[in-house]
């Protein structure tokens, strides 16, 4: 053994006493955080509190002039529809307002295609052999337990930043009619905060899939959900998948719940009238309608888009210092060091950290059993397996700032440790 | 011919000519009225107007400290589960309280047991031979639509006037392991108003049925819904299948469609704690958690069963001279006629008549082109399909009580043409 490796070799003890040192320090401190979950803070929902009492006792019929409080309308009040309609970039004859959960009516349209077919003349999915989805991983854990739940098998495909490897997404649907469709979030993606740019919606829904019933799930659930610079720009999937004629390929999801009550709020499913009025011919079997006062509350309190983008932006002065303690953290203690990568989101909930390979779980478990709380790796993934072991979701929307430093101190002496044990 | 038949031809003709001036006097005041609807009034939802704003800023707060503005809690608030368990008369881990739609959670029940089956160890519905569901009919349409939507084969069978043909029920049950349960509205029942007595509920609970998985889908939309006596007894079916030895054989439904607001109401589904570790198993899947704001409201605003009971005594109020303007007309014009006979509801949202064999379509149609609109003859039955084409479903809730007089006028009109039609 040479001189130079003993000084690493010693150097690396050093640094590696001096971690454990500022450990236990954490851990004598008993701290408590938790950072795993992706809700808005009190100080957002405080935004919305308006809602709560906007209705008066006089105001509760619709602009068509049904009674709110009664039955009727299987798909939304039509001033909800031009309100989210406008929201989600669509016609009011494109969208639905359903329950209080886009999960909900993602759920429905799978299981809806599931048991019944995607529409007339195509087979219930159900009925066929191996039934495939596409998962661009890291993704979104739930919708990732729907295909589990129903038996869909689950192929993951990379991010490559601006959405998902279109090179892989079009391979693999040209050569197996069991795939049938894919799981997107396309703007501020769950966790990596990616925006997919307009060649990979265009590529998306020009994709030769040899499923005839090939379906894009599209869960814009972060589309207003910008950090101070306004929203990004997507492409406009239902147009493109028009031009590419595609008409009915894609399915959009929406909803309220990161902008007024998270579980108070109301859900949209758009797409296709043709999908629209597929969508209604399933759902009039299981409600006889959704919840208009809340439909009604929603209007009057958020008036138009521009009540909307305004109220997005109190949102945003709430979350962008949370956010920057968290990349300030990470820049102070590992910037250089080759220990790990994360994303500099410009929206969305997440922030999403690569560790070098077969780190994550050690991090996870070191955060811990020092009081911080993280979601637990490979739940990003498919069947909860990440194949390198390496990514971890920060959620930084609900703690304090000042939590958030302390967690992301932890974290980072978290990673760095289970670096060294790996690598040293 | 004799005289005596002579005479009779000749009353039945002058009858007829009276009957048709009269008919003929309603078509020329061009009435435009609805018995269709079974839906409360205007003037019984205002009595839940406090709902619209007992929410204060400072009270978003449940019991269990939650903030109910946020996600979190599957299966609902804890105080909402005392209320409405009181209600249902279960415990609070024997319900869960869902969205807005206790339609929407019959289905989720429904398709639970189609794509998964009832619980471990039992074979998904979809994947066994023929499926069967007994229909105690007439009934509710919407049940009947779920199965048919499904490919559920239903069988229908008579009710007796406290509840279904118990010897039917169980030589079906006994005989036939594709029979997978019955529909049942046991208190007030759509349409037919009866009430289960103790013995058929009992005999429910205790049927041999060959299906180990066989299901009672207990729909209690009625439980509290009197006419002015106070709610009738209603013996306790979860107590009568755990004694019979088949606990999770029921699943219970209910709603404040009818109590608060139809459509921004709260659901419930009630049953064992394993039924209820059951549906929480799914429902994770497809929902992050109910609207707990509507949840708090409710619980806010009636407090205790004792304020549910007094609110139910007001919506009789209203209900009871609707209901008795329907038996007044039809007393009136029919009574021991021998030519239709009618339900005398204590409670519920509709009466049910029974015209003389073959005469319900063309009840409806006459009553139609005199500007009547009544449900389609044979809606009330399995695949719309009444055998005797004799039943008519009258909902008298939402209309006035004027209305109602002149609508029943012109049904009992159209009741006695059509008999002379057909029987004289």
């Amino acid at each position: 053994m040479d001189s130079s490796n003993r000084i690493d070799s010693q150097q690396i003890s050093r640094r590696r006493q001096g971690l454990l040192g500022r450990y236990h320090e954490f851990q004598n401190r008993k701290i408590t955080l938790d950072m795993t979950r992706g809700k808005p803070s009190p100080e957002q929902l405080d935004l919305s509190q308006g809602l709560l009492d906007c209705l008066s006792r006089k105001d509760v019929k619709a602009m068509d002039g049904s009674d709110c409080r009664n039955y009727g309308g299987l798909d939304g009040l039509p001033e909800a529809k031009v309100l989210f309609a406008g929201y989600m970039g669509v016609a009011p004859d494109e969208i639905l307002i359903g329950g209080n959960s886009s999960l909900s009516l993602m759920h429905d349209a799978m299981n809806w295609a599931w048991a019944f077919g995607t529409g007339p003349g195509h087979v219930p999915w159900s009925r066929q052999a191996a039934v495939k989805f596409l998962c661009p991983s890291p993704g979104y854990d739930r919708h990732f337990a729907i295909c589990e739940h129903l038996g869909i098998e689950m192929i993951p495909v990379q991010l490559h930043g601006a959405g998902p490897d279109m090179d892989a997404v079009e391979a693999l649907a040209a050569a197996d009619a069991g795939i049938k469709g894919i799981w997107c979030v396309p703007k501020y993606s769950n966790p990596t905060g990616e925006v997919y740019s307009k060649e990979v919606v265009e590529r998306l829904a020009r994709t030769r899939a040899q499923a005839a019933d090939f379906r894009i799930f599209w869960d814009n659930a972060y589309a207003y959900h910008h950090l101070g610079n306004g929203p990004a720009r997507l492409a406009d999937i239902l147009q493109a998948c028009r031009t590419a004629g595609h008409p009915d390929r894609a399915l959009l999801f929406g909803s309220t719940s990161k902008i007024s009550f998270a579980g108070s709020g109301l859900a949209f499913m758009a797409g296709s009238r043709a999908n629209m009025n597929w969508a209604k011919s399933h759902l009039g079997f299981q409600t006889i309608g959704p919840d208009k006062l809340n439909q009604l509350r929603h209007t009057i309190f958020f008036k138009d888009l521009s009540g909307i983008e305004h109220h997005m932006q109190r949102h945003a002065g709430i979350l962008k210092p949370k956010f920057d303690a968290v990349q300030e953290v990470l820049d102070r203690e590992l910037a250089g060091k080759g220990i790990a990568e994360w994303t500099r989101p410009a929206g969305g909930y997440f922030v999403s950290i690569n560790t070098r390979e077969g780190c994550a779980r050690r991090v996870v478990k070191l955060a811990a059993e020092a009081g911080v709380k993280l979601t637990p790796a490979g739940a990003t993934f498919p069947q909860r397996k990440d194949p390198c072991d390496r990514n971890i979701r920060i959620a930084p929307s609900f703690p304090s700032v000042a939590d958030i430093r302390t967690a992301m101190d932890v974290i980072a002496v978290s990673l760095e440790l289970a670096f060294l044990e790996k690598h040293q």
